[in-house]
């Protein structure tokens, strides 16, 4: 099968690309050529199938980025929570009209293929008190959500169409993402862990008691693939998922830190942020993903193995990076 | 006060016009001139303020459509159910592309104005069986309602940055339409009165226990007026109401037909349209409005009142623009 990842250069697009040329789609299915489209060319995996790195504009999608017989298409490529904020004009090209470049270029194909889009928490609303099932209404906070939200809509209509086959997972805030932090206003949520664990000091804007919906990267992957190959029929008109993450407070996640690195919770300074607060602080800190379940989405590891994942994939490739 | 009327040239625009040249704005406050645009130049009506009339498209807005100074935008232009159906590009074109020029139009403006937003019950699912509150999640099964749904969350996130104030109505299905059939999937609910009255045969696509959310054309002029001048802090972050329309079957239309011209329903021949009957069958057949009846929306008149004032305000100018 050919697949596509749109953001294929981003965190979860390397991720997922990686697992790919390692194992494949789930059920054997192989995978017979992918094709990687960022803003910059991204990072080629090594693979036994041709994997073709492209450089572009999402909302001016070159045709050779979602070639004729693809089956799969990936899209995690957007403008983030915190960025979409600063600049609407430049959401809102990114997550908008990016999303209907997307639909254009899979209605030239000969079969409308699986896309499996990216949502997020971001797009409800309800704080720290909610815990929304699966009929809550989305009712975003910020840019980022709205637009995504919006999005989900156009694809759920693509998909009665017959355009694409649209699997949409709203997914948690990923913890914990190497690298540097970024524009993410959920930043920080991985900072705390990151950070510390690299002897870095680093500033928590939110309160230790703050709740907050995650997932980590590997079971991030794990759903994006399951969502690829899922049977399309089972979802109906709302091809839209959330996905079983895991709720968890700030101060949760200091003691799963301390338990893998002792003391190390101390590198993390209280520093509120009245900003960053109020655009997480209106996201819903949990769900009742009881849809997702029903599917076949796996249920969230623990806190725990979330942290030592991180210490075992992704500690060293961000030291080093970092250097 | 200066208003604009985007889609002024349409049945409830030129409705609008003429309220607001007779009675002006509710509260007293007074109209100081209104821009009235449209595909084609929109029919002025006799006014104590300066009207003027534009053409163009919307979705490439001109600046004169939106003058600055402009307090109040309403906003009924869109491409309707049946033709944003058969039609995707236009649909996206002028219901979504459309939305973000109204957007980009009200930023260049010193204040932010007032935008009154017509959405759909077209926009929610559930059927016949349903009767939706305001915590129900649109799940649209047609590309009109897609559009205008993803519209509602772009204009929310807009009212949020301090674009514009929006107020969205998700109008029910308007009863009694002058004119001729047009291109909406609920053309039928309009002519099933209107033609017997004309003495012309039409057809029902529909059984005659078909139930439909419905709306006078008066009241809906009252609740654009009341929706244009609300104080918009009591929406919060949702900017979008289900005003209190009418459930009704088809069976009773019928019979309120025949109370004020006996016999006239004979002229409606049962007719079954597969393509139609999905569209409109898939629309809620009632809604619990709650919210727009604590906000001060008028509740509905009886449907015999509906026929009657159909009967007095368009029957004679249907006959005469139709010999």
């Amino acid at each position: 099968m050919r697949v596509t990842i749109l953001g294929g250069g981003g965190f979860l697009g390397q991720k997922l690309a990686a697992r790919l040329a390692h194992e494949g789609l789930p059920g054997g299915r192989r995978v017979t050529s992918l094709t990687l489209f960022d803003l910059a060319a991204p990072a080629v995996p090594e693979a036994d199938f041709p994997v073709h790195a492209l450089a572009g504009d999402l909302a001016d999608l070159p045709d050779a980025a979602i070639p004729d017989g693809t089956a799969i298409v990936v899209h995690l490529a957007a403008v983030v929570s915190a960025a979409a904020e600063a600049d609407y004009d430049l959401g809102r090209r990114v997550n908008l009209r990016g999303t209907d470049a997307v639909i254009d270029a899979c209605r030239k194909l000969s079969r409308p293929p699986r896309l499996v889009f990216t949502s997020s928490v971001a797009s409800f609303s309800g704080g720290q008190g909610a815990a929304l099932t699966d009929d809550a209404r989305q009712i975003p906070a910020n840019s980022y959500g709205a637009q995504k939200a919006a999005a989900e809509l156009i694809l759920a209509d693509a998909s009665r169409r017959g355009f694409l086959d649209a699997v949409t997972l709203r997914l948690p805030t990923i913890v914990v993402r190497p690298g540097r932090p970024n524009k993410a206003a959920s930043s920080f949520v991985s900072a705390i862990i990151r950070e510390p664990l690299l002897g870095l000091a680093t500033t928590l804007p939110v309160p230790r008691d703050f709740a907050v919906w995650v997932a980590s990267p590997r079971r991030a992957v794990d759903w994006l693939l399951h969502a690829a190959t899922l049977d399309g029929a089972a979802l109906g008109l709302d091809r839209s998922l959330t996905p079983p993450g895991l709720s968890v407070t700030v101060a949760e996640m200091l003691a799963a830190l301390d338990a893998i690195s002792p003391g190390a919770s101390a590198l993390v300074r209280e520093a509120p942020d009245p900003l960053i607060a109020a655009i997480v602080g209106a996201w819903p800190a949990a769900f009742v993903p009881a849809r997702a379940l029903a599917l076949g989405f796996a249920a969230h590891e623990t806190l725990e193995a979330v942290v030592r994942a991180f210490v075992a994939d992704g500690l060293e490739a961000t030291r080093r990076d970092r250097q």
